[in-house]
């Protein structure tokens, strides 16, 4: 099982990862456990779904904004696995035949592959609806109205519109970097303001952290778009990853592989600028960003 | 275009009905506006799926269980609005090849027939997110976590599961009963009380109507199994329809026409009885209950 993190190189960062990752998966095991037999099948795609490994980066970005302004709410543990389910379905639904027709993700069959279509289908809208349970049951509505805006037709649902609409043409700077914004930026914004919001930010607080969050977001995805390309390279001894495949539009492709990792250190440079004026602590925030730069998966 | 309605036998529910239809959909038109050319195509295909017509049967509920309290909120258009988005993204999926496979809506084609089989999906999950979001911008959250559950894994979306699981099975009454309790009854139970609650209704009053919406929406789905045996009798000389095709359990398939006809009276007695010492007005909800089987389509 595929757990990244952070390198070693920093070790409160990766202190504070385990942490929260720790909390976190606690809560989703604790949320994602069947009433009764009725729904068994259908919990059991959405464990498998879930608890399959992977970063937490959402629940990560939002516990360390939370923490960061010294926020005091037990709440958090349910709005970061509100989270990470919000993006779990939409990872279940995009690997479906239909769209991106992925057999294997954080190294186990998908779920449409270890159970069938339908259920993949289902335990997807049954994670986002009970995302939506869990975030009105332990949040303000100021923060489910972000949150749902970012998974929304606008942002999340219309970048993989976009991603799929895309597919073989030429890609350009601009093309990719609103597809990025939409398709996996949007949700990081959220989470870290969701965070903040939890810990009572103000209108302030929220604009500087959106000004953090945005441009790490978008560096986050670039650095998974060049580590696609070079550990396959790495692996395969060619350069043929998922994203080939479906000739998906990329960072690399559009500018580089050079000019697409200076980009990412660029943006996680005005990142880390952004919160020079931080109110509160930004060690972790701060940290987070190098770590966008420096993982290897 | 197919719009059902009350027969023009009760002519005031009638003209509630035909009122309350305008104002929802006149709110879905205003909601499903593409902001720009990016989303132009998702919207698109969310206003195909909403915008074909329907009974609107969940926001009629809930602005008749409103207006039974003399609710005075402007909101309740928002919530109707986010109710038929709700039930209208389950339809989008439950038609997809994987789960029904039908090709036909409300007399025109289903949305992977008209666009594709990816921006079904999409669709769907953007109707989903976009209600959620309409919901916390309008709704107390109690009022999020009733319809949340109603949609979530142990009831919309669990009794979606278990009616995939039941083809071909020889069905039980219980069987039946269980999954349109949780299919289609917990959408509609929600659908009152949300109105209700948004009237400024107290625990007493909203328990109340919860047993008048538990038999309305069960017999409700019976009369549906009924019609669409009925129906394609008289159009097609045999009764061979899309419950017959997928080998669906139904209620007339369990105990017979003749019973499944007097369990659909019997069901909306009990929840016209149940009204008997309603606080509120109750003759549109009683007017409903009785459509509920007059209806022919």
């Amino acid at each position: 099982m595929m757990i990244a993190g952070p390198s070693q190189s920093i070790p409160e960062l990766q202190t504070f990862w385990d942490k929260s990752r720790r909390r976190v998966e606690a809560e989703l095991d604790r949320r994602l456990s069947a009433e009764g037999p009725e729904s068994a099948r259908l919990f059991a795609a959405m464990r498998h779904a879930v608890l399959a490994g992977g970063k937490r980066l959402r629940p990560i970005l939002a516990i360390a904004a939370f923490e960061s302004l010294n926020g005091h709410d037990e709440a958090i543990d349910s709005v970061a696995a509100a989270l990470e389910m919000l993006h779990t379905y939409s990872l279940v639904h995009d690997d479906l035949p239909c769209m991106d027709d992925d057999d294997q993700r954080r190294g186990r069959p998908t779920v449409h592959v270890a159970f069938d279509e339908a259920t993949a289908v289902l335990a997807g809208d049954a994670l986002h609806a009970l995302a939506f349970e869990i975030l009105a049951r332990s949040a303000p509505p100021e923060v489910i109205v972000i949150v749902a805006q970012a998974v929304g037709p606008t942002r999340m649902v219309g970048g993989q519109m976009a991603d799929l609409a895309a597919e073989g043409q030429v890609p350009t700077e601009e093309l990719v970097r609103r597809i990025h914004e939409r398709k996996t930026g949007a949700l990081i914004v959220a989470s870290v303001t969701a965070g903040a919001l939890l810990a009572g930010a103000g209108p302030g607080v929220v604009r500087l952290l959106e000004s953090y969050a945005h441009p790490l977001g978008l560096a986050f995805q670039i650095v998974d778009d060049v580590l696609e390309l070079t550990r396959d390279a790495g692996q395969l001894g060619k350069p043929v990853g998922s994203d080939l495949k479906h000739a998906k539009v990329t960072y690399p492709a559009a500018v580089g592989m050079d000019a697409a990792r200076r980009k990412a250190g660029d943006l996680v440079h005005q990142a880390k600028q952004a919160l020079q004026d931080y109110p509160g602590d930004a060690m972790t925030l701060q940290a987070l960003a190098d770590f966008i730069i420096d993982r290897d998966r």
